[in-house]
Formats: structure tokens, sequence, C-alpha cells
């Protein structure tokens, strides 16, 4: 069993996914415009522009197979990838989800339920659409939007007149908000044999549009299945091959899907250590069709995202069961450059760890 | 937090060194002669023989500290380095390490028991040390052997004709053999500050002198809190720092030391995924003079050799808390290739799983 992998992206997510795969015998290649992205510090990087035919064509003879760390490699970069390997996802997936817009109608068309939503190409259609939802919506670009980029809330028709005028350049939708209890996310993984599997939900908590913290298993909710079945759902139809994650918001009495992620999530990590098999290593599974892992844990999960940077002398932190993912990467304001998983056997046990670890470090989460 | 580690010897070892260091953030460079050493596919190589001083020099120059995948790296090689990075474990350390007369020598100084022995120089000395064994004993060359190589077991008069002449060319020593009745290892970590930890110990069987499977922790024996003991009282006398290993025969009533390895070992490759923190990260924890993490379990842990060959589509079998490791090395007669590491709650489930799981991939162990 050997396989070189090509990773489209050399952030942190091909990092783990190479760090995942290494033991299982899988080499690696990443392709990534930026000289310094950290997957190239853990194996072999291929720095060059995702337009780039040459560059591309000499990448697709290095690997076996093709997956990528991030959902905005271009669509036409992995149709032509996909002329010379087999690719996961597939570049029909991406074009879903890299639209906002499609992947609400993809919900829909699957009877999953999204929150209310209209497109908007113009100021006029925003005044229209933002009134209809009683000045309680999110305006969002249709492409390109991640960790909270590309958003604007409107809460009064005021709002809109802070609203861009370059914005509308864009393709926009606009969301109504939820009062949400909760976020939720399911991790699935689907290998082309068919074969289907997830991880425990997941509990997200964000600030400023970027998760802080997910904890696993989340607290039962009568929502839970009616959740997980939803983004099951949506795999099988989408005959999606690999790691996929949706996010739901869940109200009293409903659930609605927030986001899909055509590739392993940042709401995933605690799995590295937390569960039998990691997201990354399935998602390597998947894409190779052999079986799936377990997904199964033992006790309880906290991933605490590392955003900006990290605290003082983390290394000198001995917590048993607290385990550090440093990326590598330049710290910068609100840049993901790690995370940490901490595991107990229960959920007080693992709310007094996160406490005494907040302390101890002395953070904010 | 980070650091570029330089490792002498790119085989196994120092990939699942760097596998292990990577999610705390630091760096790697190899140093092997060989240009296949697999260490090479998860991070830089530098391929040059190890008294290759420029070749050091740049190597020295990448890097902020040093330390080894291999103890018969030269003792030369690790004193050059010394002089420009810090390095661990020291010369001294490897030089007891590397001669068999020496380890004995020091285990005796520090009221540590092992076999008896004698060092043997010629014919004539044999004859002599071989009777006063009673025809019960192991040539050993001095330097060099693992794996049970450069090993000749004398049962017999009639054994001596059979050593090959050339052989006297080496230093080599004559032990008595021991009824034991089990071999163990003992994992110690000790950091520059003086911290010092063990894990559970080890319970080692072996076929044609390699390694074939680990069982953690070892059944309970009253030997077991005297073995230790030695191992930690070597440790320190050497005021070691790193992971070493040490392993003994435990007869009816005694504890003899067999060897000691100063390096992560074989025996202890279970710890990834087997105790709270693994050989491999606190080895770099120790020579970083970072605290050590916990090396506690919860549960039993098997590790199984995958000597010369793997069984057949390895990555098929889908056993829960079963783990694959596999090097990335061409397979040939003899050579560790990879190892598996099983976990269970008890040793009745792990014995059992083990059972499985050979009958499941039609191997011998």
């Amino acid at each position: 069993m050997s396989a070189v992998i090509g990773i489209l992206g050399g952030g942190q997510l091909a990092r783990m996914m190479a760090l995942a795969g290494y033991p299982l015998g899988f080499e690696f290649v990443f392709f990534d415009p930026e000289p310094t992205a950290c997957a190239g510090q853990v194996g072999e990087l291929m720095t060059a522009e995702y337009h780039n035919e040459l560059a591309l064509e000499e990448f697709c003879q290095k690997v076996d197979v093709v997956t990528l760390d991030f959902e905005n490699v271009p669509v036409e970069t992995l149709r032509f990838v996909q002329k010379k390997k087999p690719v996961f996802p597939s570049p029909e997936v991406l074009e879903i989800a890299q639209d906002r817009l499609m992947e609400k109608q993809f919900c829909h068309s699957v009877g999953v339920p999204t929150t209310q939503f209209e497109p908007i190409n113009s100021l006029s259609e925003l005044k229209f659409a933002a009134k209809k939802f009683d000045y309680d919506a999110i305006l969002k670009t249709r492409r390109m939007g991640y960790d909270g980029k590309g958003q604007y809330r409107i809460s009064a028709p005021t709002d809109i007149n802070q609203i861009p005028d370059e914005l509308f350049a864009q393709d926009l939708i606009l969301e109504k908000r939820i009062a949400f209890n909760r976020e939720v996310s399911v991790i699935v993984a689907r290998n082309g044999l068919g074969d289907i599997t997830t991880w425990p939900l997941c509990e997200n908590k964000h600030k400023e549009g970027i998760l802080t913290t997910t904890i696993v298993p989340a607290k039962h909710s009568e929502l839970d299945e009616l959740t997980v079945a939803c983004a099951k759902k949506m795999a099988e139809t989408l005959k999606y091959v690999g790691v996929m994650v949706v996010e739901f918001f869940q109200t009293g009495d409903e659930v609605f899907v927030n986001e899909m992620a055509p590739r392993v999530h940042n709401s995933g990590h605690w799995s590295i250590e937390g569960a039998d098999t990691s997201q990354f290593e399935n998602h390597l599974r998947a894409g190779l069709n052999l079986p799936l892992g377990s997904t199964e844990m033992d006790g309880m999960a906290a991933m605490l995202n590392w955003i900006g940077a990290f605290p003082d002398h983390i290394l000198s932190i001995n917590t048993p069961k607290l385990y550090w993912h440093v990326y590598g990467k330049e710290p910068r304001p609100g840049r993901k450059i790690g995370h940490s998983t901490l595991l107990a056997p229960t959920a007080q046990e693992l709310h007094d760890k996160i406490v005494n670890l907040v302390k101890e470090l002395g953070v904010q989460l």
C-alpha cells in the first residue's frame, strides 16, 4: 500500500492530512501559490498559481491522486487536474460549495432546511429583501467568504447605507438571521464504495466570525438525529468522496444548514486525539476507496483555537491529555496559527480542565 | 516556541520523532549517508558520510540542536557537532552505549547487575572463558551489533571451531547465557533540569534476535520496582538527556541488564497511541529542557513489528484501535519496515484482539 497524494493548498489542513497519512505509508506533494505555505515544512511544496497549467501538469505527474485543503481552489483548476488524475472531492461538488446561493439551492433540492435567503445583485434588491427579512439579516458575498470575511450585518435600514458600493460588483446573498440556540457541525466521511460514517456531533462557539472552541460530543438534543440525517443525505446525494462538514443552527425545534465545507474542517480537529480515527485519516481512506476507520470516541474532547498569537510558553504547560498543534505559520491578527485538544472522561471534568487551562495560560477564549 | 532539530540518522526513529515534533511547531533536518533514508520522505534530508566535516558544518548551521536516531553514529561525529550546537545524548554516553564491555562495566560501577561477561581478544581467551561459562554463552562483537547481528551462540566446545577467524580482528565479549523468565524494557526520559520519568514496563518477545512484540504494561512481578530503579539510576548517573531504554532479563528472583539504547526504542513505539505522551515527543521535550509530558496509559497496548514484508491489504483491516505505522522503507528480509499498535482496555481483550488480527492477516508472529 503506497500512494503519492497531491494536495491543492498548503495550509494547516494539508499539513495535518500529511501528518495523518505518513504513518500509513503515503507520500505528499503540496501545491500552493504561497512559497511560505506551512505544509511545506513537512513535505514537498510546489509554488505556482492555480492557473499555471505547466506547473499543474508537473504536479499531476508526481502524484497518484489529488485532493484539496481549501474550498476556494478554482473549479477550473480541479477540472484540469481531473483529466490527468483522480480528484476528490469532485469539481461539481466544489462548484456548489463555493457559491452560497447554489449551496442553499442544493439543500432545498434534497429537502434540507436552510435559513431564508435572497440573491442580491443591486442596492434596490438589497433594500427590498432587507425589508422582507425585517431588517434582521446578514449580507454575504456568494463566493470566497470564510471565517466571517465578506459579511455585513443588517439590523436597521441605515445599515444599508454603510455597505460599500463596490461590493455590488460581486454576486451577493442576503440571509435572514436566526435566533439559534447553538451551532453544531456534522463531520461526514464517505468513500467511493458508498460507505458513509459520521463522528459524534460537534458544538461550536465563534467570536467575531471565527471558530474559537468545539466541544464533542455536543450535549444531546432531540434534533441531533435529524441534524446528522441531513448531513448524510447531502453527502449521499452529492456522491461525495472524502470528508465534508455541514454546519447547522439548532433552534428550539428546528434545524437549518448554515454552510457546508467540502473538506476536513476546523471543528473536526479534535478527532486527531479524540476519536479512534481522525478526520484527516478518514479523508485519505475515503479518497483511496479504503474502508473507513472507526469514528468512535471514549470520553469528551474540546478543541481550542489559537488565533493571532499563542499564549507564552505553551509547551511548558503540563496538563495530561492536552495536545498542542502548532501550524508553523507566522502569527498575524485574526489568523489561525494552531489549536489545542483537551480530552477528559466527562463533561464536568472537561469543563474544569478548560477553566484551569485558560487560567494557567492567562487567556480569554 | 520553535526550534529546528537536526537528527543524525534518517531511519524510522528519526521519521517518528519528526511526526511527533511537527505538531509542537518544530522543524527537522535529517543527516544520513543513505539518499533513500526513509525520514527524507517527511522532511529535509542531507546525504553525506558521518565523517564529512563540511557537510556536518552545513548541517549545524541549519539546526538549533542535534540528536540521533542511531547509536552507531561515530562518537567523533558527535564530538565535532557538539562544538557547534547542543547535542543530546552526549558523546560520552554514546561511547559507553556503543561498546558492550564499557556498558557492562558502567552498570557494575553503579551497582546494576548484568550477566557474567569476559572480554575476548583471541581464540585462546574464548576457549578459556567458554569453559568458565560451562559452554552456555553468547559471543558478541563489542561494537556495531544490533538485532542479533554479530552474535554467535556457544553451546558446546565444538561451537568454538565454527567461529570465523576474521571475527577476532574485532573486539569481542563473551556473555554467560541466562535462563530468564522474560525480557522487559524500561523507557526513561530525563531532561537537562533533572526531571525524570518512565513509561509502564514493557514486555518484549524476540524471534531470531529481532523484537517481534511488546506488551504494555508487563504483567506485574515482584522484580519490577527494582528493574525500574536500575534504569533510573543508570540515566541519573549518566546525567542522560533524552529518552534511553534499558533491556533487562528477569529470572525467578533476579534482574540483569541485557543492554541499553541511548535513543528512542522499538519497544517504546506503542507509546504513540498508548500513552499520554509518546517516547518521541518526550525525547524532544527532554532535549529542549521542556517539562516532560505524562507517561500514563489508560489500558493495555501491544506493538507488533512488521519485519521483511507487510501482510496483504493492511489498510483494509478495519479493527478499531489498531494503528498502522509504515516506515516507507523498501522491504527486505529481516528488515523492520513498520509496526502496528493495538489498544484494549484489559489484558484478555488485548490478547483476543491479537489472536483475531493474526488470523485475519494470515501471519505468524
